[in-house]
């Protein structure tokens, strides 16, 4: 056994143990350990930050630019909203032994579906220390032990951070092993731990998409993936265009580098001509570089023209493809062809047109009149998000505490016999 | 490209169209075509036995012993069943486009999760052939189309089969493609079409454990796998002695070849004494040989020692471990230890007893006073059923129509943007 073999069996086999523990902890338990680390994180604020200090001075030597090393930063306020987090995951209702449904045979067995965690999560996740936090709150909530593994950049804050949540764990009489950092940044850890699907229920990669597709294809067990957003909005002829406006700049400019923002516009061809000009006027301002069809261009001569591998980008920067369509047929086959089932919307008044399109896409999440931009945990009202699936097995779209969890069928007889 | 990989991509390829157009077919469409089915499969009875009769020919070439044959075997009362089943599948309610929840965020966006099609099966199954119509026709009524690889010492009947099928998709307006049949024995298929992960969203196994952890390991989609079921039947200090008996009797021999069957019992100590002679008894009866702990052998002297490797082993036959135990901790820590979190009961009048073990017994299935055996589709309740899943990952337990679906989040606005 290598040393990292070892390392993995030894973290599996304390998180499954702690998992069977976790499972029959009640609501209050662990609600009394959110508190508790919320208030443990408050109360060590300046070591916390004096840890961050020192990944902090190392992130120049990772390469890090500006915006990695801004998310990388803990200051008191930070730590402030990570504790009111924990608060928040305190206040849901706990999922766990929810009856999802039942049935009374006509034998008289009373069949009921008990919602259960799933059981061990491994949480892999990039430089956002946060991320410990939130992640380590909904994994316990829902009763799974979980196996953290950070990025090395933030190594030293993870620490720091794990170490309240362990020691509040500690305190109001969980079981330790709940929450368990990777401590070390050795790739070859990882790798073992994929080995291990006989203790570790899923893996949830959160990051770029080498490391969801490295994660994929090594692991033993089932990994909820977030994959790219190639999300469209697609303008039918009856929008109402102010709306439409407005909907196309929050959802391109409000945030342009996350997964639900706004990568392709759809417009359908009667409406192009007094519609496209709005556009091009609103791009402008909003300083949108555009890549658009010759119909867009003849309508936005400052637009390049785009390439088929355009329409098959996620720019996440502030850049659009367009398309002017046919009709809603081809603004469907189109988002077919080229999108990434992400997040699709349309604008439209024709109820016929709006049925079709939230049938028809194929998408984890499908908006009528809204902004692409409510594809989240948060605004779907999940009251906090572990990431955004784009499987459609098991969990589609923001996965909250109920995603982070299975179910057993339980039957209550008098007696009862198959003959 | 190979023979196979071309073959692959074609079938995937023209099993994706389908799924699309399947995924839009309303319920009264697929109604017809399993109605249509079932016509079709009564006025071919003549030519299916004839092709089940090549089959039957083969079958001793193929080393099938008499059980397997007669599984294997065809005749007009079995495809009367087989038609009935159709119907049954026709009644049942449509799963797709059902609202799953939904609720209305303060902003007013009206958020919903809507049942659809997971897109595409690819269900692989040995040798019974009315296995082939049973789940095509649960796989279509989903919304889903399904690539079918039936057992080699079945082609002939399933080819026959798979024509009905198909006339029918074509008769009555529906995707041609949304049931194929691999027709080929070739292995080496089997390997090609699980690599498209890309085209296909879950593979279904259904066979011996090789076969379930061949597919596992090449999969590139997730598997629904069913593997052993190590049932446990625990009866309680409290619990009803008959009742105990009766449930012990139909669990472990009303039929002891299926993975619902019971494997071990075990008894609380302190009505050893009292009940395990009445088990020797009923056993002895039965002819189910008896593999014992020390304390078991003291009461039931004809009984055999159990080794460990007894414990952990799936008997499938008239044998069964015993085991007395000091108490519901120890039975729950047995269960743990050798079970294969597929289905456990107690016997139990004790509430607390009854509760602790359904909240602390990690399997698909837990029943109190009832048979292992009604851990099946029919006996819940589903309709019917595509096989038992033993994971916890989207599906545990038994898998109906609804467990052939995921859904999408549909939000619905009124120009909602989110600054």
């Amino acid at each position: 056994m290598s040393e990292w073999t070892e390392y993995a069996d030894q973290l599996t086999r304390q998180a499954r143990r702690a998992s069977r523990a976790l499972a029959i902890a009640g609501g209050a338990k662990k609600q009394r350990w959110l508190h508790r680390s919320a208030e443990l994180l408050l109360s060590r604020t300046d070591d916390i930050i004096a840890a961050n200090a020192l990944d902090l001075q190392q992130a120049p030597a990772y390469d890090l630019n500006a915006a990695a090393i801004d998310r990388l930063k803990l200051t008191p306020s930070r730590l402030q909203a990570i504790a009111s987090a924990l608060g928040d995951v305190a206040g849901l209702p706990d999922p766990v032994g929810e009856i999802l449904d039942s049935n009374v045979r006509p034998n008289g067995l009373l069949v009921t579906r008990v919602r259960v965690p799933l059981g061990v999560v491994f949480f892999i996740y990039e430089s956002r220390p946060n991320v410990t936090v939130d992640a380590a709150s909904l994994c316990v909530k829902s009763g799974n032990a979980v196996i953290l593994r950070g990025g090395k950049e933030a190594l030293h804050s993870n620490i720091a951070l794990h170490r309240v949540l362990s020691d509040a764990l500690i305190e109001t009489g969980m079981p330790e092993h709940a929450v368990q950092l990777v401590q070390s940044t050795e790739r070859q850890i990882v790798g073992e731990l994929l080995k291990r699907g006989d203790r570790i229920d899923v893996t949830i990669p959160r990051g770029g998409k080498s490391l969801i597709e490295r994660v994929a294809a090594e692991a033993t067990m089932p990994v909820i993936k977030h994959f790219d957003g190639i999300c469209h909005l697609y303008v039918d002829k009856t929008a109402d265009q102010q709306m439409a406006l407005a909907i196309l700049k929050d959802s391109k400019c409000q945030r342009p580098g996350v997964c639900n923002a706004l990568e392709c516009l759809l417009v359908h061809q009667d409406i192009a001509e007094s519609f496209l000009p709005k556009v091009g006027a609103l791009l402008q301002t909003e300083q949108v570089e555009i890549r658009g069809c010759d119909r867009t261009r003849q309508l936005i001569t400052w637009a390049k023209p785009a390439t088929d591998g355009d329409y098959r980008t996620e720019y996440l920067d502030l850049k659009i493809s367009m398309k002017v369509v046919d009709d809603l047929t081809a603004a469907i086959n189109h988002i077919e062809e080229y999108g990434s089932h992400h997040t699709d919307s349309i604008v439209t008044n024709d109820l016929s047109a709006a049925n079709r399109f939230t049938a028809e896409v194929d998408s984890a999440a499908v908006m009528v009149n809204a902004s692409t931009r409510f594809n989240d945990g948060g605004e779907f009202g999940l009251g906090a998000e572990i990431g955004i699936s784009t499987d459609k097995f098991h969990a589609r779209g923001p996965c909250g505490l109920r995603e982070l969890t299975s179910y057993k069928w339980v039957a209550h007889g008098s007696g009862q016999v198959r003959n």
